[in-house]
Formats: structure tokens, sequence, C-alpha cells
């Protein structure tokens, strides 16, 4: 399992586009949303050989680099994991400081679950819900 | 079906409040949020013979009104779609641009799946999650 | 039950960290995400005794001190409270107050359902997204 640019030993990797990294997709959908460049699955293609098994490090430089492109910068990004598996707090701070690098900018990850409930709750599958803020390239934060 | 403005002929509609349109409501709901008047429940009533069977942008023009007679101006939305139907991603820059002139600030759209998993994934309804950035009428971006 | 930071008399309670208070937790994982200090689960630790039934004022209180002590202070904060239970239109307004009063700042509380569908839709659980906005304690709004 990949997920938050971290890969999990001994998780169960998870399905989804290219390792299934729910959460550095999410921020790319975020950032890309903010600068009105689209999403992930126009930017760069589920069926895209040069994508298949790419890890979201990635993705995520690109997404940074098209938007500077745009004429915008990250501000920050916030993501919101939710699930039982894996454990992300131990190992939080280290996805924060390789998320931040790869971004350039703050990338904050909270986790929480839903108390058993859905999916999310049974262990099936994990959700991350990121929100990003973006500033003019040339504006100040 | 309508959703994100559009009329999305085969699907099956979704159910809800008047067109059942999530994507539009969501945007409503953010919007009204992020001012502090509200949401669309409390705004329109899910009772109100009125708005039964209204389409989205009747809820977005008016939301959009009642910002401005707040004070408020939208600076942009952000809404991500998940569900497997209706494939957005055809559609997607209509969709926007559309959004984009009812809201009178940039609306972007952005899509995405659960990979099989919970209601989203069966494909017996969509979620829509909506992000408004608001500013004072006479204020800068 | 405890949502919101109101009691609901009659409605059975949520599991969850303390006391279930999904709106609060929330929003404290909203603020400390967008100040880079972790979420609720590393601050307050679910098996720390003196958080055992607290109520999510004691957590909101803590998180915003913490934020200023980071030079933090808040923005905004909405919530989209996603359930049917309970129906918390007749009393948002109290929410709203209550939690504005506590944070310090306009807090807003939307409540909307999944109409039917998923364990929300079921009734069996509440889900609530919350976004916040920061800025540093210095600056202008």
């Amino acid at each position: 399992m990949w997920l938050a640019g971290l890969e999990w030993p001994g998780e169960r990797g998870l399905s989804g586009h290219s390792d299934g990294d729910a959460v550095a997709h999410a921020i790319c959908d975020a950032l890309l949303a903010a600068a009105g460049l689209g999403d992930i699955g126009g930017m760069f293609g589920t069926a895209d050989p040069r994508f298949s098994g790419a890890h979201g490090e990635v993705f995520l430089a690109e997404t940074v680099r098209r938007l500077a492109a745009a004429g915008w910068r990250v501000g920050n990004v916030s993501v919101q994991v939710v699930g039982n598996r894996p454990k992300l707090a131990p190992r939080r701070a280290e996805a924060e400081a390789l998320l931040t690098g790869i971004v350039g900018a703050p990338v904050s990850v909270a986790a929480t679950t839903t108390d058993g409930l859905g999916f999310t709750g049974r262990g099936e599958g994990v959700t991350a819900i990121a929100t990003a803020l973006i500033v003019p390239a040339s504006g100040r934060a």
C-alpha cells in the first residue's frame, strides 16, 4: 500500500488509479480544481500507460509544475484521511514533511475514522478530502 | 437526471430536493455557509412548492443574489463530485462554463470515484463536496 | 447525544472520542490542520483520561488557544453536517452562536442528508466536514 507518498509494508494495497494513493490524488485534485485546471483524471488519464504504477509524487510534482505555468503557487494544503488502516498517527510527521517538500508549501495530514460505520469504518478503504489555497505567483500570501 | 446544472439524458434521476442536483446544492450550501447565511434547506425550504422541481440555476442565482445583498461576492468555488455515474469528464468544461456563468466567478468541477466502495461506488448515488471562497464586495480578491 | 456543542435529549449518543461530538471534532481537526499543528487525536489523545467524556467546547477552546500560541487567529469556519438525525435546522442558529462564541470567529453550520443512502442515510451516524480559514494573528483578515 502507498498512501500519503509513503509505502506501508504489510498493508493491503488500495485499488484505484496508478498506485492508489488516495491522499496524493486528493491533493492533486484540490490544487487543479483551485486553479481551474481540471482534475487528475483529465490531466493524467487513467488509461495512460506512462502513469500506470506511478507514485503520488510524480503526479504531485507535475501538478505543481502546471499550476506554476498557469501563474499560481500553492499557499497550503490540508488533507483529512478517513479510515481505520493504516494508522497514520505514527508516520504523520513523516508524511507531512515528504508532501510539503514535493508541493513546496505546507501540507497538513489529519486522520480520523467513521467509528466502524460505512466502508471506511469496516476497513475496506480510505477516503481523503483535501482543501487547497493557492495564490497568484506574483502575489503575497 | 440533472447534475451540475446539466441534464443527463438516459441517467436515472437522483432523489433529493427539487431536481436532485447535488452539485448545485452543494455550491449553494458552501456559499451560504461561508457568508453565515444558513443553508439551502433553511433558505428555500424543502417543502416550498415554489421550488419543487426547480433546477439548480434557480437556487444558485438566488444564493449569489443574497450574498451580494449581504455584502459578499464570490471569489471561486471548487466542487468535487464522487460517484460512478454519470461520467462527468466529457462534459466537465460545459458544466464549469455554465456554473461559472451563473455564479459570476470561477467554478471548478472535479470528478472521482470510490473504486466500487460504498453507495457512491455501487452507483446508487453521487456525493458532491463544495468549497467556496468569498470576499467582501468592496474588497480585493 | 452531543453535537455541535449542544445536547440533544432523546437522541441516541454517537460513539467516538470523548462525547462523540463529530462537529466539534471536525472543527478542531480543520483548525489544527490549517495551522500545521497535527490533529485532534495527536493533540488530545483518544486514551487520555483527562478528556474522556469531555465536551466539544473543551477541545475547541484548547485548539484555539494553541493556534494563538502559534501565531494564528481564526478567520472563519464552515461545517457541513451530513445525516438524518438529529434535525439540526431548528437549532442551527443556537449551535452557530455557541460555536462562534467558543472559537471567537464566525462558525457556520449547514445540514444535509444523503437521501437514504449509506450509513448517514440509514441514520446510523452523522458525518461532519469542516473547512477553516486562519490568518496570522498580526495580519488583516
